[in-house]
């Protein structure tokens, strides 16, 4: 159940703005597969180009931290966020993209970690030490 | 202003058990600096030597992720928890650690693109495709 | 799945002090619809009462903001709060006000931009500007 | 720094519906002191009558949770929601109500684990076990 | 305290790419001043143009929902993710776009009881009513 | 749909470490079952351990805190989180150590509350009172 209609191909292609973004996402990714989140946002063409845009930038371009640990990264937020979709589709993504059963182990317990002292710090109200300060 | 005492390493020292995990972070940090979330957690030592203990397993010892990352994905849970604290404690590590100016900026693109992707998945409530499946 | 039972129309009907709002309910809001959030706080008609009656006071009465902001105001502290059933009733009780799809849309930006820029912000640690100090 | 004004007594006196709060809330706790909280909700009258009477309601009278833990259970969520005034406010008045050192490590303790756990499901996505149905 | 300089005007004037954003935030606002997250987001140019130009197509660019009105969305996202740099902001960004005290009551009282009931359905369960299901 | 297997009891016998806990957690808890959490953990078994470990630590051991209200402690936790799983494992459990219908309301009232004026309290951006400072 979703509060907006997941357009299928059809509709999308009787909507030319939306329909060049998803030829974009195919070509990009080389993969006919074009996920529900696109087809909810497709609803709004605009925001679809404007979303898929950034995510091609911040995601897919040649950059100073590599592919799967961008990956793992947006899992970490996407789990403390509480996103279920996104924990799935980035996960399947990091697996895609290389990530071990180790790694995938090990990047749970250290999301559960931070959650954990996290809360801790919070419930302490610890101050920011002056060593942390930027210079 | 914090809901316990920071203990000062005079206060630390009159606890054996808590002077023992302070002894060590110093050991196993090779620095004499403590940083304030050790000062507040010495208030209950078995809980201190608890979470260091996990702290040291999982961020410390190694393992199939590198140490930056860990870092860098330990800052992602801490901002999407909102924990201050955290986000300057670990960002100020990932920069010993080696992060750079460009990665940190990066590693900010990712979080708020994340923000900005699990909220929107949310307002959709967009369900998940089954070709994330775990086999 | 729940973890206190939904009582239906028989089982409130047993209970006075659940019945007496479940009437009011209905006469509110002209329709003989009783959604399961009611029925499931109906199990304590104190709370029943209590919530239900602050929810007239704050989302039916007359007011500063008109009936239409406020479910987009609601839609986006559920999202924000991960509440899958609340984005979904007041998703349907916005579009039964006269939400558009162009507003749907929108609104489903604004609240990725601000999850964004929350992220980033809480990424970066900015302080507030004394300028937007209240006088 | 508040997005409202703090009102002092002699503004509080100059609103009779804001004065009966106060008035209550003195007589009620038994204490001159009236925190910053309900200085900044005076600004609305009757928003202050409506949060206090809930509170009231909730939280001092008579019932089948004792008022230790259920100050216990407010800082707990204050934690998980991250809203530092709440830890400090509600912690100040467990403390008032006899919680101990070695309860409030222990409560920490128990905030810590649980926002461990609660992050490690959400990244494995766990499912509800069919045992944990309500009958 | 921030994880990343706040830059000065002359600094941004040295990074024409940074420089030409702030040019256009003045000219967009009509105001010179800039606030503390674009000159944290200065670091790095490319994420400061990409998140101004989302801004400002979502924010700034007329639209079927009315300037306040976004505003206040953008409060209540803000609020409920603990972003208190956001929150004041935004607040004091809708003051200046109208907003009256008596709406900025309401707002907080809807942000609260979404907030409440938001706890609440979470705490029980709730179940999604196939009534609100998009057609 | 998980993002990592559900270990069955015949592929958790093959790994001796993940056999270890399981047999552990069967005697500590007196039951055979042994719900999702552990399955899903056991893909990684010294993870498993070091949080059962703790788990044993703060939940099962006898404490300053009676086993009830631990329950409900996390309960309350897990709501705020946005964990389902939790708050369905963790009313299951607190209902076992004899939570009634009274109890479990009041804590719905109380997480409800506190929702509520977390939210308010960040809306408005309440300072903390020197009066809440820990001497």
């Amino acid at each position: 159940m979703t509060t907006a209609k997941l357009l299928t191909d059809a509709e999308v292609e009787a909507i030319p703005a939306a329909k060049a973004v998803f030829d974009d996402i195919r070509a990009t990714r080389k993969s006919d597969f074009v996920n529900n989140f696109w087809r909810g946002l497709a609803n709004d063409p605009v925001s679809l180009k404007r979303v898929w845009e950034q995510l091609k930038a911040v995601m897919v371009a040649d950059s100073a931290i590599d592919p799967l640990t961008k990956e793992m990264i947006y899992i970490a937020v996407s789990t403390a966020n509480g996103c279920s979709y996104c924990v799935h589709s980035h996960t399947a993504t990091a697996r895609a993209k290389g990530m071990s059963d180790a790694q995938h182990g090990e990047l749970v317990s250290i999301i559960g970690l931070a959650g954990q002292t996290n809360q801790m710090v919070t419930a302490l109200q610890i101050p920011v030490d002056p060593e942390f300060e930027v210079r």
